[in-house]
Order: C-alpha cells, then sequence, then structure tokens
C-alpha cells in the first residue's frame, strides 16, 4: 500500500478501506507516514468528507494508537464533552456535581487557543492546581474523589494529539469527520459508560447554524453508536456567552457561585440538563425529574462545592475563594433600548487582548483579566447602565474603551429574550 | 498573514489572491511554510481548483522562485512540452532540426519515473553525454549549437522541483491547475518567445479523453497567454506508442534514423507539425507550408543530424551511432486478423521490469533493453507474423513471454487505422 495510492483515493471522493485508514494512522504514529502526507490527507476529508464507517475505523485507529484509561471503580464512567464557547465553564460544576451523584467523571480536557477558553487555563488560576497527571495520578483522584480534570497525557489517543496539532496549522481544523474522531477517539480511550455533548450553536460558537450542529451531532451519534459507546446531545444557545464571567479566575469565580447556588440561572440551567443526561444514561436516576431533583440537592446542600474543593486539594491546589481577579472598569449604555446582540467572537478577542487567552500555543495566560457582560440578550436597558466590565489594569482599560463600542448593541425596538437550551433534531 | 487562514479559503473553494498565492511560494522557498503546510494547499487545489488569475499568480511566483535564463543571442527562442507517452522521443529530433531554422531551442528535460520514458534518461545512453550544465555552460551550447537538451539546474523554478517531489508522494499530482503552473514556470524562467504543446491522448497518456486533454491545453492556454507567451498546442494519439522503439539507446537509434530521413513515419510526421507550429510563431516561416518545406530539407538534407552530433559534441558525448542494445527476441501472432488495441501500459511495465525504467526516484537504468513494436492498430496481420520484440537478455526474455501475450490485440474484424495527430478544440 503507498500512501499517495490512498491520497489520491480520497482526492477523488472515494471512501477509504478500514485497512487503508489503519495503515495511515499507524504509519503516522510509526513516522512511517510524513506530517506532509497526512495533512494532505486531512485536507482531503475536509472537502470530501468521510462515511459514518470511515469515521469510526479512523476513531478506533486512534484509541489504538495508545494506552486506555483502566478500570478502578465500579461506579459508572460518564463525562461531557463541549464543542466550546465563550464564558462556558460547565466542567467545573458538572464534575463534581456528578461525583456526588455516584457516578465518576474522568475528564481530560484542554487549553484555550484563540477565541475560545480552556478549562485547563482556568483550574489553573487556582493556585496550585496541577493538570498535568499521569495515569496512575489520575486513577487515584478518581477513585478517591469520583472526577479528575486533567490534560491529556501523551499515552492516550497519541494519533489524535499528533493530528490535531498538524490540523491547527494547515486549516483542516473544520471537519465534522475529524473533529467526531477527534473528540471520540479521546473518549473511547477513557473507557466510558457514557457521553453526554454540549452542541453550541451561534455567532460564538464553532457550529454558526443549526444546520451545522445538526450535521456533528448526527456524525457523533452515529459514530459512538458504532463502537458502544452511549452518547446524547444537547444543543445550547452560543449568540451571547454563558453567564456573565469570561476569562480564567473570573470564570472559576462564577462557577463556585453556581456551585453554592447561587450565579447566573442560565448556567446553571444548562450543567443540570446536561447533567440528568447522564445520570439517566448511567442509570442512576429513572428519569429526568429524578436526576433533576438529586443535582438540585447536591448543589444546594453544598456537596457538590464540598467535591469541588476535595477534587482540587486531591490535584495538588489550594480550594480558595474567590480568586483574584484585576479591578473593575465598567462600560455604560449611551441608549435606552433592548439588548439585540452580543457579539461574542470580539469578547474573545477582548480576553486574548488583555492577556488572558492565547494568540499561540505557548503563550502565557494572565488569569486575572476578565470581561463580564452584565445582560443579557432581550433585556430592558436605560441610558447609563453598566453593559459590560473590564477586568485589568486601569491604563490598559482607559486605551480599550474606544475598542468596546457595540460589543452589545441596543436596538429601539423590543427584541426577544433567548432559551439556552435550544431544540435540536 | 496565516498560512491556516490561506489553506482554509482554498479548502472551501474560494479563489486565493495573487498576495496570498505568493505569501505561501515565497514562505515555502524560505522553510517559513512548512513541507506539511504547502502538501495540504496541494490537495485543496487539487480538489478545488484554480482560477486562471490564481494559476497565472502561482506561475509566476514559482518563476520569481529562481533565475531565468539569460538572452544570448538574437535567435528567436522556442521549446516544445510534452504531457508524455510511451515512445515519445521527439524532443531528440526537434531541437536539432530547429536550430537548423534559425531558432534557440533551450530545453529543460526529465527523467522517466514509472511507465513514461525520461528523454535525459535516453541521451543518457550516448556515451559521455552530460545533462547537468550549470546555467553558464548551458548557455555557452545554445550560442553555439541552437539548442541544449538539459535537466533542471537547481536555480531555474526551485519551488516547483521542491513543489514536484511532494505532490509525486502526497497524491497529488492529477491537478490542472498544478500541472500547468509546474509547466509553464520552467518554461517562462527560460524566456521562451514561443511555446507548443503536444497534449497526449489515449491508454498510454496522462489524459484518456479530449476532454480532460482540452481541459489542460484550454488552462495553459490561457495562463500563458497572461503571462506574455505565445503557446500553441497540438493533440496527438497515444492510444499506440510513437514509433516503433520504446526504452532508451533504442529510442535514440530510432531518432537518429529520423534525424537521417528515414524511420516510422508517424514520429517523422508529429514532429513537423510541432517544428512548423513554433517556426510560424517565431515568425521564421510565413505559414505551415513554407515551414514544413524548409523542415523536409534540414532533415533530408542531413543537417539537423549534423547539428545533432554537434550539439551531443558541445554536452560531451561521443555521437557514435547506432547505440548497442541487447539481442532481440520475436514475439509473433498466433492468429491471422487486424491489430485491435496496443496496451502502452502494459509495454510501459515491461520496460520498468526490463530494468529500462524506475519504479523510484534513484534507480539506476539499463540503457540497452527495450521493446519494439512491428504493427499499428489497424494493420492487417497473418499468424506468425511478428508483433513485437523484447532487446533484453534471452533468459528473462524466455521467462516473460507469457505475460506478454495480449500486449498487442488481434481482432476478426477490420480495424481501422489511428491518426497521430488529433482534431482538438
Amino acid at each position: 500500500m503507498l500512501p499517495a495510492t490512498v491520497l489520491a483515493k480520497k482526492r477523488e471522493g472515494h471512501a477509504l478501506s478500514e485497512s487503508e485508514i489503519r495503515f495511515f494512522i499507524e504509519g503516522f504514529c510509526s513516522e512511517q507516514i510524513a506530517d506532509y502526507q497526512m495533512s494532505a490527507l486531512a485536507m482531503a476529508i475536509c472537502i470530501r468528507g468521510m462515511t459514518s464507517a470511515e469515521v469510526a475505523a479512523l476513531t478506533k485507529a486512534m484509541v489504538d494508537s495508545g494506552d486506555r484509561l483502566p478500570r478502578c471503580s465500579d461506579r459508572p464512567r460518564v463525562d461531557k464533552h463541549s464543542t466550546g464557547g465563550i464564558g462556558d465553564k460547565v466542567s467545573l460544576i458538572l464534575a463534581p456535581l456528578l461525583a456526588t451523584c455516584g457516578v465518576d467523571v474522568p475528564m481530560i480536557s484542554g487549553r484555550g487557543l484563540g477565541l475560545t477558553g480552556g478549562t485547563l487555563d482556568k483550574l489553573e488560576s487556582i493556585e496550585g492546581f496541577q493538570t498535568q497527571l499521569t495515569v496512575d495520578e489520575s486513577s487515584k483522584v478518581l477513585r478517591k474523589v469520583g472526577a479528575f480534570i486533567v490534560g491529556a497525557d501523551s499515552s492516550v489517543a497519541p494519533a489524535d494529539k499528533r493530528l490535531y496539532s498538524l490540523r491547527d496549522v494547515t486549516g483542516t481544523v473544520e471537519s465534522v469527520a475529524l473533529i467526531t474522531a477527534s473528540i471520540l477517539s479521546k473518549k473511547l480511550a477513557a473507557r466510558l459508560d457514557a457521553l453526554v455533548m454540549d452542541v453550541k450553536v451561534g455567532s460564538g460558537a464553532f457550529m454558526r447554524t443549526m444546520d451545522e450542529a445538526n450535521e456533528l451531532a448526527t456524525s457523533i451519534r452515529r459514530v459512538s453508536e458504532e463502537a458502544g459507546l452511549f452518547t446524547s446531545v444537547i444543543f445550547s444557545d452560543m449568540d451571547q456567552p454563558l453567564g456573565a464571567a469570561i476569562g480564567n479566575a473570573i470564570e472559576v469565580n462564577e462557577a463556585v457561585d453556581v456551585l453554592q447556588g447561587m450565579g447566573p440561572p442560565e448556567v446553571r440551567e444548562l450543567t443540570l440538563e446536561l447533567c440528568s443526561e447522564l445520570l439517566v444514561a448511567a442509570q442512576v436516576a429513572k428519569n429526568r425529574e429524578e436526576a433533576i431533583t438529586l443535582l438540585d440537592r447536591n448543589l444546594d446542600s453544598g456537596a457538590a462545592m464540598e467535591r469541588f474543593e476535595r477534587m482540587i486539594v486531591a490535584q495538588g491546589g489550594l480550594p480558595k475563594f474567590p480568586r483574584p481577579i484585576d479591578p473593575e472598569s465598567l462600560v455604560s449604555s449611551t441608549s435606552d433600548g433592548w439588548v439585540s446582540k452580543i457579539d461574542c467572537p470580539r469578547i474573545g478577542e477582548t480576553i486574548v487582548t488583555l492577556g488572558g487567552g492565547r494568540r499561540l500555543t505557548g503563550d502565557t495566560i494572565n488569569s486575572r483579566v476578565g470581561v463580564r457582560i452584565h445582560v443579557r440578550i432581550g433585556e430592558r436597558v436605560k441610558r447609563g447602565q453598566p453593559l459590560l466590565s473590564l477586568h485589568c489594569d486601569k491604563n490598559l482599560a482607559t486605551a480599550m474603551f474606544e475598542s468596546l463600542n457595540n460589543i452589545v448593541e441596543i436596538s429601539d425596538c423590543p427584541v426577544s429574550q433567548q432559551a439556552v437550551i435550544l431544540t435540536g433534531s
């Protein structure tokens, strides 16, 4: 089998066989196939697509490129994956909350790059918190606490790790087939019993339209079914940030608010919805209502917060809240009206400009900076009312004020509010 | 400008700007853009295509990646490019013949790989013949003889050279846009006044159908016009080999036959047709008839052969003919009938098996082996009449006889003959 022959086949739009896909992934890992061949395949896949059978074969080959997480308890094992959005701190709440319900949550998470933040970066605003654990160390945390949130170990789906960094610099990130295989290879390597996908839809999400979101959801459902992993999908709104806080320490603080029964209602609502899907799938709860009752109780009793603190301690951190953030500078409305639009990409850019995000892999992050959005779409505002705040050095804030105009748009006419949970297919 | 952004644009099927294309080619040459980014672009171009303006910009950027051949005489400068076929020895005849008509022919040629032979490999069957000349050395030959045939110097369109070796191993050879840019960048770097393309069509050619051939011809005409290079196109038949001889020394011998006014009539016919296009374009002849008269005279007078010998001497070779070839083993017809098909790809494979071609770049070549096809499509044959010969070691020939069945197919019904020059668009 020649790499160029396999490449020409996909170039012409034909489906590759399982052995051709395995040949490519194994060759890529053993350096028999060069980066320039793998990137050409990624580009051909982006444009030509893949059948579910091809994606399943790709996913399996990527799982087999590394180790699988050992089972270390009898508890059902579940996880959530989000396609990424502005202000998404759900993982910080969901992992400890689910652990209080008797399931294990081995969460392998990522860092922020470009406009969206990363769960690991947020957690690292907690003093001492370690995100790079070995498989043995993370298994120990899971046994003890029922949840961990760590970065990918190089032994888990290494093909995915290498392929992802190649896709990032070759314009081949945007492929439903490659995204599906990337997500599911890590989840299958973690030996989950159930997965829930939070597919974000809107101007601040990777998927701008419900059609695109449905395409990814369908692909993930089909391939995970083929691999024997039960997966459900929730579609959630990303036309505006999730919650008010965007940044690193500031998002940890908002997550802690939710874990203490406070915080923005939409953050709690989405978190409970995702958790309830998993509790029903893992047969911990008979139905959604029973799940929500259990989750409400464990949030409001402080059990989830206590579990979050235990997880932090188990991962070497000091659970001291709120985390320190830079002083606040307010931006107020210059007119009366209704909030009609919140520009998510520009909020993401603002975070990067403040130093709270990365332009390039390897950039260091300032965890104390952030943005707070005080309003939501459809909300009525008065002239002079605070729309958003910057948390950063005062001089930097003054210099940036001009560029913040119109991040929140105000309309003369009433605008309807948007639900955080969308109705999908 | 980020490589990934440019890649995503082509991935989505949009046209790239001149500056985006230049950014990529310049970056590729200066190693700011990695092979894995260039191969991803090549794949996206293969699938999405390019507009004429994009191909022109790509061609120009590749020309500008290296040096251009200095002008060293007042004579018009012309060249021919063939898309490659079995038994194509036209260059060996055309270059010296045109030189006798008062034009310069600076021919940069290639080596064989896979099923088609290379002009350089054929010439190297001539004792002492040097194909790797510096720009200074080749300019000197051109001044003195009016023609040279050399391999590409690394200073001429180096971007093309690097891109081509990447395309070869990434399944991205088959792209009209990339083929056009590859051909024309070298021709423009040679500062030609006129170019003629010999686009081969048929089972032994890269272009199997007239539609494919027309697509390439249109692309080359448009882009060369945009670049100010006059280019005409001849379509020629490649359902059967050009001439009888296929191999290296054996093809040189057939070319010498034609240069001495003998040899297969179709080789002479195609050569004269290509030459006459160039003589008219270079205004050496007023029209095709005048050109053909001049060319006939210079072939039949021995002037072209004498020029060929002078070119060989100028390039360090010893013009002693015929070149030695291995002994002949005949394959005869087992039935009466008409020749209906000649399997060009299998002839190419036979040459490679005999050691006269390369499976991999770097393989050495045996110049003494070859195949001779004694018949042409439509010819009536009798049982026992020779159809083809192998020139190779007798034991090897015996071992291969079985596999040669049906290279020439015989039909019970009359089959019409095929013209060597086809009518294009």
